[in-house]
């Protein structure tokens, strides 16, 4: 007898256009179903989801085919599909020789659905869960989100003591990361988030200065705080010119994300000119280019770190997949508290 | 007798905000005199202006003191004083030891004066005209504008053989210097700019594809011509974007200059985010900062290709104090057939 279980996903409804509507963009469908036991492999593995990493650039891979501008990797709307993103999958049944089932993997473009049928290897890994730790968190600060600060700051950032780091959404997966990160190195950070609740966090997780921008403007910490000789942006628009106000010369800016303008046609920066002035340097990376780098020296080093307690975190944990929606729209509006994660199974 | 003679400037007449207007933000005033035998040099020199180089950043020079925002170096509108740019003058008296009468000197902040006195030696450089070329190649392509060009690429291209540039405003003093030393260094060269005239002289400097954006969209040009691995941005704004969409993985953006944005608040790019899709960096860069680097190099070595002919240069000359602002409104609008530059003496 072959094993039928239901398949439930998320899938889109329709393309969002400006801002993400609940109820109205995306929808969770249970009216699937998978045979376990004979859906053809073709080559590659049979996988359960067990924990969803829940992330802004989910909002910019919800484009229409013809989009290109924003686009640049072709990931866009199609409404045949599951919605995708970062996450932690079991491992049922396996065509491919160095995975074997009962394994766990970090899945770069793992789809939100129960099951699913994963045949290019690109962006699969397996993950020795070598801690107490809960899988949630490695699909958050040990997974893409604690990746994207770790290497980002190991291959961008200028170390040098004694050097001012300025991060945006310090509250966030990425950010608190990059805070703890630059301490550790001797920096001394200015972090800004949106909620009392996330500064905080970000005093506790070791930010010098940390403010809510919603209550304080920027450029008034900045002017008074700065000079800033590292910004790590992951917001963009005014809060990047901001930042480029008050570079140092010299000065790097690391672009992570820019949360601004996902709802929208890219958000406008206006002071690419001071980078003229003051001989500043800006670079973007994708998570996934450094990986072949740095993957080895993160499992090693981190996940301990956030075991004993070295290494902070907070997470938002979300027990059902029907919740994905609400759950990116919360990051989207910058309400979460925590980095957001659904788990679908009590492994 | 002391010799006392007319000393005619350039000055600011109300603070621009928005276009240039002629006649109305800019004045020529010829009702000052100087002594020339006995002006207090206070531990300075007397010099006689003798060729202005017109440029567009001298647009951003004319901030009221309250715009910090973009006046980063502190260069505000003062209205007791000549407007300045970079220049060559030469030396009438002299309190400095290395520096003596006779000699000619490239400034970089010369006064739109006929003569005035300078105090502080930083970015005061003693040039020896060993080539047949006039002063005026010596105010712009053997100048600040083929220095900017030259210390740009030997700074920050990543230069490989086969690799394609983009420049935008490739007819311009800068840009075409900069498709010369590309084609140098074996790149395949895109290069834009708004006229006729100027697509020939970029197709006679060797670009291997050149268009006038007035015509083509720049967006059609480099899909079909791209991606581009290196883009020198002189303009900013949309065209900025356009480069950026069309952005090769791990390329660079060299920031050399916005003028979009100069008449205005700064021009707004959008499409940032491509930096992070894309691994690009950005650099911007004062001119001033890499001459220690690259100026003994500079004129080793590309005064004498200018001469040869082997490095090609426009000019538009103008040979009375009195036109600057019209040379300037002229550049700014990209009317300008040529590097503009003011010749007051006929040395």
């Amino acid at each position: 007898m072959a094993k039928v279980v239901r398949n439930a996903r998320v899938t889109y409804n329709n393309v969002p256009t400006g801002n993400l509507e609940l109820g109205k963009h995306l929808v969770y469908d249970d009216s699937a179903t998978i045979n376990l036991d004979n859906v053809p492999l073709n080559g590659g593995i049979l996988i359960k989801a067990v924990a969803l990493s829940v992330d802004p650039y989910m909002r910019l891979m919800m484009l229409s085919a013809e989009d290109t501008a924003l686009n640049a990797k072709g990931m866009f709307l199609n409404a045949e599909l599951s919605i995708f993103g970062y996450g932690i999958a079991a491992v049922l049944r396996s065509e491919v020789s160095n995975i074997r089932p009962g394994q766990y993997i970090h899945v770069d473009e793992l789809e939100h659905a129960e099951y699913s049928v994963v045949t290019s290897m690109t962006g699969v890994r397996v993950v020795d869960r070598n801690t107490r730790l809960p899988w949630s968190v490695y699909a958050g600060a040990a997974g893409m989100t604690g990746q994207t600060a770790y290497f980002g700051w190991k291959e961008y950032a200028p170390v040098k003591k004694g050097s001012t780091l300025y991060v945006s959404t310090g509250g966030g997966a990425v950010g608190s990361m990059v805070i703890q990160l630059a301490k550790k190195d001797g920096l001394r950070v200015i972090a800004s988030a949106g909620s009392r609740e996330k500064v905080e966090f970000m005093k506790e997780v070791g930010a010098d200065v940390a403010f809510n921008y919603k209550e304080t403007p920027i450029r008034e910490v900045l002017t008074k705080e700065g000079p800033i000789d590292i910004y790590w942006d992951n917001v963009g628009g005014d809060t990047l010119d901001a930042a480029l106000e008050n570079m140092s010369v010299g000065g790097t800016v690391i672009i992570c994300g820019q949360i601004a303008g996902y709802d929208d046609d890219g958000v406008p920066a206006h002071r690419l000119m001071k980078m003229v002035y003051g001989d500043i340097h800006m670079v973007g990376f994708g998570f996934n280019n450094l990986e072949y780098k740095y993957l080895d020296e993160f499992y090693a080093t981190i996940p301990p770190k956030l075991e004993n307690g070295e290494f902070k975190f907070r997470e938002e944990v979300y027990y059902s997949l029907e919740k994905v929606p609400e759950a990116l729209f919360r990051i989207l509006k910058g309400k979460n508290e925590g980095k957001c994660v659904v788990v679908l199974s009590d492994y």
